[in-house]
């Protein structure tokens, strides 16, 4: 039996743990980390499981299988969070896991169970994000660790002021055959489950995104003494392009985009915008697909400018590809779900999360958890009891019933 | 005869009373302003003119007519500048009516001219503007004097630093009948005459603005997790209203519509915007087309709110009421025009000039020369010497030929 209201109440525990008072911001290897992270190592103990931290600062749970030394299904979520962040986006993740081999009162099943709470993935500290995850899947560039924080401090100094051992990160590092498969419980950030009154929903797909920075240069001039017609206005031509995306973006019912920054100059009441700068974030499951969005707003934008004789500069900030669920891993989180009385509903993440580190050491999968109003990384993020217990519920259905991929 | 090149020298010359090194600003009743108003009343005598400074700080030069003390027709422009401000903006008007004195070398005419350099107008060091051709027109109130800059100096104090006696503003006030018509030249600060390639035009009326602040307030949301059918996005639906502003005041050649303002909140790259505030101006040189603009602007955007599911707040900055040329003015500027052998061009004027305050106590109106591209209240501001000449002539064939109203 797993135990709902003990799930909130280790979340709420955690959420003590803040640098900010009245509120959560808990950053990678600070005291508010390694308080924690024993927090975690305890309930994990108490579960019956080993715990150690591993040299990147991973709370790290073992449950052993009928046998020592069996590969692992990989369970867990991140301990860091956003600044004035919720309290469920990770930690849940990682609590219920622990419940769920809690749950199994000791028994032993054909395999490891690893419970891990990563200690980066939001990033926020060192500009980094996934470092926890990172570093098991062995990609951590010992070059990274001379990355600082706003103080000028290293992470290397941050590990060696948190007690472990620089030099232990690539020892960090799982081999493929020892993982069998890394499956997270995670809030969905998003509305969608919420809008279908259901309580849990199965990820097919860590979307992969596209964010890209446009510059508009038309020419300045006094708001009242500028015809129409003499006009070259850069903000109402980034009106027409925030448009242009949504419209690109509506076209099809998996790609979201979003201008989510903008910036008119030189931004007085009573003078025409001669530069605007903005954002675009695409994001969809098909990699495809999204540079198809890519390629359609580019296009837009660029007749845009043409168009009303303003300069234009797209620039590509960043890029990384869709992370898909395994199938064999989500028909068997179907299963747990159907096996809950749930009608099953597969939907994409638009957030990232660390399996797309994980990806290549194993195959992953993801189970959702209805969050209220879909709202997130802010201090309002909210989940029922039911919720939590409907998702530890079908995570441990599915733990009980895990098969590995021949 | 007037001299196109001794007028740019000039400007040159109050160019360089600037409180900024290597630019041009030059505020209400400071040092700087104390040192252009001594030029300017040096010119003033030289042209033969009795001058003195009044009690709010205008640089006051007087030609008496056939006999002293006839009224007079009043001339003049500005001395304060914007922040890194042009050297023509005000400034030309005032050594332009200056030139075209001394080139009557004391002849006298059947009324006396007044070439008034007024001390504020920008109103950039108190928030006041138009307090020296308010003062003139009789409408300041003594409470107004305790305004202060941003150092906290009242106006009433900055007044008696510069030696000034700040019980004497109300003595500063004209009588109707001691002013004929006020006539300022000005740069255009628009592109009309540069796109006609005419070196002057005559002012129709010197446009009312309605300046509005709108507040839309949708949900903020992850970039990732939303669907786009589910976002209440308030920067796609500031998008729409920014085209809406655009397309009523394309609707009519006599009108502009300016969004100069625009800020999104949180304003993160993957975060969808949930707040977002910007500005409207409206100008035309008729209030009931531009009651009209704000009629339409607001019914446009409540409706794109209400079918987007966001909040607005639509609040009313400030309006100010055109200010028409006087036709009786006007037909004699077209014939100066005329008589220099340009095409007569009439256009409103855009920005606010101090007739709008002068009204109240004559008719009033506005010759405009040809400004490089544009351009104003930018270091740019540039004009040429046959055009600063065209001007100079132009008005002083209008003087010279002046009949006030019957």
């Amino acid at each position: 039996m797993v135990s709902a209201a003990r799930i909130l109440q280790r979340c709420d525990e955690l959420a003590r743990h803040s640098e900010l008072a009245g509120g959560l911001t808990r950053v990678f290897l600070s005291p508010e980390h390694r308080a924690a992270a024993a927090l975690v190592l305890g309930w994990m103990r108490e579960a019956g499981m080993s715990a150690r931290l591993d040299d990147i600062g991973n709370a790290v749970g073992r449950h052993e299988g009928e046998r020592a030394g069996l590969p692992c299904l990989m369970l867990g979520s991140h301990l860091d969070t956003v600044r004035d962040a919720g309290r469920y986006d990770g930690m849940l993740g990682v609590v219920t896991a622990i419940e769920c081999v809690a749950a199994l009162k000791g028994r032993k099943l054909p395999f490891a169970i690893e419970v891990i709470g990563f200690g980066d993935e939001e990033g926020v500290r060192f500009g980094t994000t996934m470092l926890g995850s990172q570093a098991i899947a062995g990609v951590v560039d010992p070059a990274l660790l001379a990355k600082t924080d706003a103080r000028g401090i290293t992470i290397r100094q941050a590990l060696a002021d948190f007690g472990l051992d620089p030099a232990g990160v690539a020892k960090v590092a799982r081999r493929k055959r020892d993982v069998l498969a890394y499956v997270e419980l995670h809030i969905e950030q998003g509305p969608v489950l919420e809008a279908e009154g259901l309580p849990v929903g199965v990820v097919t797909a860590i979307n992969g995104f596209s964010r890209l920075r446009v510059v508009l240069r038309g020419l300045a001039g006094h708001a009242g003494t500028v015809p129409m017609n003499l006009r070259r206005d850069a903000l109402a031509a980034a009106a027409e392009c925030v448009l242009a995306v949504e419209r690109i973006a509506r076209s099809d019912a998996e790609l979201v985009g979003t201008v989510g920054r903008i910036e008119a100059k030189p931004g007085a009441i009573n003078v025409i915008p001669g530069e605007v700068h903005f954002t675009i974030d695409f994001r969809a499951p098909r990699d495809e697909l999204r540079a198809q969005a890519v390629r359609a707003a580019t296009h837009e934008v660029e007749s845009i400018a043409r168009r009303r004789s303003v300069h234009c500069d797209i620039e590509l900030l960043q890029e990384l590809g869709v992370a898909p669920c395994a199938p064999w891993l989500m028909s068997q989180l179907e299963r747990a779900v159907a096996a809950e009385g749930i009608s099953v509903r597969k939907l994409p993440s638009g957030a990232g999360h660390d399996g797309m580190a994980l990806k290549s050491i194993a195959d992953i999968a993801m189970l959702f958890v209805r969050c209220k109003g879909g709202i997130s990384h802010n201090p309002a993020e909210a989940i029922s009891a039911d919720d939590a217990g409907a998702g530890a519920r079908t995570l441990l259905r599915f733990i009980e019933a895990f098969e590995a991929a021949a």
